[in-house]
């Protein structure tokens, strides 16, 4: 009888991270070294906690990677420096471990929760039968280094293509002057604003202005190019990154926000879309909206890109081999071999080099007049954001999911 | 030979619309009485300026079909009393009937276009030769009377309840305290936030709170409802029309709204989800955020319901037979015959009896905590939501739709 594992999700959910939990349960059932197969509830944080539920007969995998969100919760939690050996947090996950025979650990997550991967693996760094502590990355955001791109990404960018073009069809029916701004998240990397602009780089004219937040934002600059743009068309579209910041690093609109209040007096949190609403409607005087594309792009399951459920599977399932190679502190990473036929292969990398590190939109696909950046960013983006997803009914037609959180806590 | 047909498109858009102007083209082209097909840009106000493409040879039905928001494009145009029979604007469009030799308009539109379908049916009464005057309803709003249903509802109604499931899902991963308000369009019928409560009406426990515009909405009683529900559960997800008034009638917010300014003096104009959501922060204090679902909820193809575009595209053929009959001043209706199995039958009504008029959600459907209540309004809305649409995709696996917006007028 071998070790048993333990695998939880952490950080913001996306529509692929149940196919990478399903990737991961299904290598370990089959693992002949792995015993039994735990679930953390809510991070690490349940897990130190004791909610620990059973996997071991898990069978509805199908239903399982078509469910949005995270089936085993999530948690926010930023463990202490591995210096603090005996925090009361360290000491319960040492009690935990040992307490259910965890011979591996696999967390799933964007940037924080690879931090929680490398604090682990080093702690147990050197011990005797200490848990293999693997990563295996998601998140919508794209912005994990050392992997050409991260589960997660394909599937918000699929909504985000098919989404905006959908707004397009509905900004286009009308005959006077408008102006539509789409916020689109990403605080610091841009990945999913290209997604959005994604009708343009397939041919199309619209989004006629798309912001990222790499790029200093002008707002006089901006409001010049909504002029010229209303000169050509009566209906401007414009995609913008949440994060975008003015030349000096300040968040666009933050001025805004600190001077708005309510009639109680209380601060307006209004977000980047809501300000160049205000601004334009001040300034150019025309028809403005703002769509803040919010949650949906990263829980639209019902769009999840099939590619992006393949793959987090696949990295799911290589996290599992990873860790009974014994390669703890590592990650899962995607290289890619070729843009068409899309290939790609995994490999693991020191989660140390991932950990609490952006990867931005690189310099040379910034200029989106640049006919050679446009050609880059599609074939970047358009193999992660192909096929269709089966969906699983109830007798209503709605869709059904699944969700550990209510299961019986293990003992 | 016959005479000309002319179809136009007015108001909002929605899913559905283009399929009834498929079905439109597609009884127009097969009818012998019929000559020519025209469609008019932007309704109304681009046929009295000439603002016409001729669609007798048009064949693309099955991607026209699938097309959101409208393929000829729209306006929001009220006509003048028809007591003003000189009015410029009725002098331009008998001359431009007379001109391509109109027999038979078809209007498609929702309350505000079968006020011109009125208008103008009365116009042309008891003169010979006049065009027959015929409205096809449409409206994701459902907030027509003399008619079971609209086209375009089903289909926002998949959306909604798609979507707040999928919001649900991602909201219930943290183990915090927090309130998710989701914003509904609708300003005074709560056809499409009952949508939204679908999760809960089959079987499910949330949206906890559903708030219809037709039931006074108490500030106090929502905080408290958010309070009780929080003490059963860490996430609360509330679905609130966006038409929400108090016990004496005025917009939930709106006093917050003349008394909100940004940093220029200038007002914030925050719908009733942004209000809801500074309530519930000041006085509750947990975790809270809001979202608009914004034009996604009428312009989403890629979940239009097939039973919505089967039945719009029905509708606008029977628009033409009945144009045919020479039954002018009147509109389509969906008289329902059965729930399960559904069935229904289409009929004609006098348009002066549905233009500007609402129906709002009856009485007995408004106590959600009735089970008779939730019964009824699920077997009304299931049917409607029913069955997936082919999409219509290109080479970069984009959707491909029709437009007639910059097609060569007609002369």
């Amino acid at each position: 009888m071998g070790k048993n594992l333990i695998v939880a999700q952490s950080g913001g959910p996306s529509a692929a991270i149940n196919a990478t939990l399903a990737g991961v349960i299904a290598a370990a059932q089959e693992a002949g070294a792995v015993d039994r197969v735990y679930g953390g509830l809510h991070g690490i944080e349940g897990i130190q906690a004791g909610k620990i539920v059973d996997l071991t007969g898990f069978a509805d995998f199908a239903r399982l990677r078509a469910t949005p969100a995270m089936a085993l919760g999530s948690c926010r939690c930023k463990l202490p420096p591995v210096t603090e050996r005996d925090a009361e947090i360290y000491r319960r996950l040492r009690e935990i471990f040992a307490h259910f025979d965890i011979g591996y650990f696999l967390y799933i997550g964007g940037n924080d929760s690879m931090d929680t991967v490398d604090k682990l693996s080093s702690l147990f760094a050197g011990e005797a039968d200490a848990p293999v502590v693997v990563g295996v990355p998601k998140t919508i955001d794209n912005d994990l280094p050392m992997t050409d791109h991260t589960p997660g990404y394909g599937s918000a960018a699929r909504y985000l293509a098919v989404t905006m073009d959908e707004i397009i069809q509905d900004t286009a029916i009308y005959n006077v002057p408008a102006v539509t701004i789409v916020e689109v998240m990403g605080r610091n990397a841009g990945w999913l604003t290209l997604a959005a602009g994604m009708p343009r780089f397939t041919g199309g004219t619209k989004p006629d202005i798309i912001a990222l937040p790499e790029v200093p934002f002008d707002e006089n600059e901006f409001l010049r190019q909504v002029r010229e743009k209303l000169r050509h068309t009566p209906n401007v579209v414009a995609a913008v990154s949440e994060g975008l910041r003015d030349g000096n690093g300040a968040y666009v609109g933050s001025s805004a926000k600190s001077g708005a209040v309510d009639v109680f007096g209380h601060t307006y949190l209004s977000g980047v879309g809501k300000y160049l609403e205000g601004l334009v409607k001040r300034e150019i005087g025309c028809k403005v909206r703002s769509i803040e594309l919010n949650l949906m792009q990263r829980c639209s399951a019902h769009l999840a890109a099939g590619v992006d459920l393949e793959e987090g599977f696949a990295l799911g399932r290589a996290g599992v081999e990873a860790a009974l190679r014994g390669e703890t502190g590592r990650m899962i990473a995607v290289e890619r071999i070729s843009d068409s036929p899309y290939a790609m292969r995994l490999r693991t990398v020191a989660v140390s080099e991932v950990a609490n590190q952006e990867q931005l939109v690189p310099e040379k696909w910034r200029d989106l007049d640049d006919p050679e950046a446009v050609r880059g960013i599609r074939n970047y983006i358009l193999p992660l954001m192909q096929g269709d997803v089966p969906q699983f009914r109830n007798e209503f037609g709605m869709n059904t999911y699944v969700s550990f959180l209510n299961w019986k806590y293990a003992e």
